[in-house]
């Protein structure tokens, strides 16, 4: 096992970047080094910013290089030997991989990158080392591992929108060194991860990334996207993370034989983990529905079966309260242990805020997903979507992983 | 034909409640009396509140029962021979369907609901008889069928949050009298409907219905959502608007027969007419992708393509601008003749909020959905998504009418 701790779990952290590159395009830029101080200033260990324009190496325990890819390897070269343990390259090292490579195996240091944008983030030791302005995560349960820059942020600011708890972040790049194995075997030792939610595009370690996943999924709920299912995207994927595509059903199967779960949208993944980190564990495999409004409570039934989710069958369901039902005859309805999609109508019906703030005040602990249809304010100390299609399949993916593990799978 | 200006285009309406009934549940309830009334007060004709606790009835053109269904029949005796041709009963009327029914055949009346929960708005001359608070629809070319009550109040609440222009909605209820095939072949008539999102749960004028889909479709854009497709939906369905839930299979296949488009979802449905309503007919069949973050325009490449949308093959395809463009890179990668779904991403770019408002100031008649993936502020005179999965269903759903209309099928 290659580790990560040099990379997560330094005693001290050195920025390394340069104030003066008139570089205007890509993560080599100035702004991205300022921010990126910014950041880290809140890391619980050592902070070194070294200003190459200004400054001399310091020889930091785990260094972070924001250059343009000219001035890396000069820079490396001076900086690796002078006594570090783990890299982090954000920007890109285009056409200069061999030397990078290099550099860090000569020394024995691990690399994350070149190219991983956003580089890691571990909210135990509050080491973050993305550069979007004033972010400070949450500790919790979910854990990313992501290939793209992009993938990742959308994922991070989905979670911080909604105040959910993060473990670890871990961009990976173009995959130098450290790859999704060694992240994952990372993750699996991390007693405070509870779901994964992991973005690849190419993997060059199938049969170990296979062994890695049917552990993991043991003790874990780990959520897979794969990019590049179509021609197009696998083109673009090689562009992107110089991944070289593999056969996407190939990958995808081998992930689903491992207990890993699939999905095929970046919003379920997001949902998924979402939904996994605050819903209580239901006792059954069905749901209910209850809904103050008709046609949307048919319209989940249908999307729900469609997806393959059962009803309950031992009460009328869907369950409609008609229009005219405040918070107390929705808490009549609702069973603490069936997992219960809440539909809450808005313009047609007289379900007030007032209802909705005294409903989410008694859903707690219980494994409720709320359906807002209209213009509530919701809390964030409950599950809740605008959208049937987004709330269906947040449904039906927590459910994936529950009837995984309760079905003797595992 | 059976007509319905009666119901949408009367000179004068009388909105019949009573303010001291006691009735805790439903759309009878006094409260809801008092909302219809306020919404009734822009209507451009002559206006008349009738208070049965201590009023006598008017004898409007148009009359509006709000009434618990005990009250309902003996109101509608004395009110619809008082000279009355169009009746709308928005409560319920459960087990009195004979009378209501009677009373209005035998005077010659035309009968929209009863449980028509939210009545009609006709944009043209302000008729508004749904019950929500002080909303003011802004006229365009949207319309509306909704046999439930709150599908059509979701439908509305949307386009009201994204500022798009109604022509008319009709919510269909019970119907006992007036149904799907009225409404839509007065829609047909209707110059100032352009795209119609109808959603049924049951027909029982199959044949009728086919035929003036077919008819319409030559003129303006149908798009269908039908409930009750799974087992517990038709169930529910037969409750909810005393539905006889027929084949959901069969309904399907003879709208779509009919060149009607029919959706999975209520956001679809919406998705939809919102992508219909504001985007420019493009040049194309296929679509570009432009992005400033690589790993979601791989997916939405794959997105895209297994939803059977192809890219266009005369230039790269996702465009990937890279974490650093600007809103003037954009510009140059968008085709105004081509749909083109443009991606922001935000934590992991550059790219501002002043950006944005660039970028949306230059988009003015181009064909471009956008994806933005971080907390911007977006503007309402351009079509945005937060979800990739709504963006892009969004696009096939509207290219399915456009290659319906280009292929000569109609």
């Amino acid at each position: 096992m290659r580790d990560l701790r040099e990379i997560l779990n330094p005693k001290s952290v050195e920025l390394i970047g340069n104030s003066e590159v008139k570089e205007e395009v890509g993560i080599g830029k100035p702004e991205v080094f300022h921010s990126v101080q910014r950041n880290l200033g809140m890391f619980s260990g050592e902070v070194y910013i070294t200003d190459l324009s200004k400054d001399e190496v310091v020889g930091g325990e785990l260094q972070v290089y924001v250059l343009p890819k000219e001035e890396l390897v000069e820079a490396m070269e001076r900086g690796v030997s002078s006594g570090c343990e783990g890299v982090i390259v954000l920007s890109s090292a285009k056409g200069y991989e061999e030397e990078v490579l290099e550099i860090v195996s000569k020394e024995g240091v691990r690399l994350l990158g070149p190219n991983s944008v956003m580089g890691v983030i571990n909210t135990e030791n509050k080491l973050n080392t993305t550069f979007p302005e004033e972010i400070s995560p949450k500790p919790g349960s979910i854990s990313v591992v992501s290939q793209s820059g992009g993938v990742g942020a959308t994922l991070l600011e989905r979670i911080l929108s909604r105040d959910l708890g993060i473990s670890k972040f871990i961009w990976l790049g173009n995959k130098l060194d450290i790859d999704e194995v060694d992240a994952l075997e990372y993750l699996g030792e991390d007693a405070s991860t509870r779901e994964i939610g992991v973005y690849l595009e190419d993997t060059k370690r199938g049969r170990e990334l296979m062994q890695v996943v049917e552990d993991l999924a043991r003790e874990k709920r780990v959520f897979f996207l794969i990019g590049g299912s179509s021609e197009a995207g696998a083109r673009a994927a090689q562009t992107h993370t110089s991944a070289l595509a593999g056969n996407y059903k190939i990958f995808r199967s081998a992930i689903e034989q491992s207990q890993g779960i699939v999905l095929d949208t970046l919003d379920e993944l997001f949902d998924v983990l979402y939904v996994s980190q605050m819903c209580p564990i239901p006792r059954r495999k069905e749901v209910d529905i209850v809904t103050n409004v008709g046609g949307p409570g048919i319209l989940a039934s249908d999307l729900l079966n469609s997806l393959g989710v059962p009803l309950s069958r031992d009460r009328e369901n869907p369950r409609d309260l008609i229009a005219d039902a405040d918070y107390k005859r929705y808490l009549n309805e609702i069973r603490g242990d069936v997992l219960t999609l809440v539909i809450v109508g808005f313009e047609s019906t007289t379900f007030s805020q007032k209802d909705l703030d005294n409903l989410i005040d008694c859903l707690r602990g219980k494994p409720v997903v709320l359906l807002l249809l209209g213009n509530f304010e919701s809390r964030r100390d409950v599950i809740y979507f605008q959208s049937m299609t987004r709330a269906c399949l947040g449904i039906r993916n927590f459910l994936r992983w529950f009837l995984a593990k309760n079905s003797g799978n595992s």
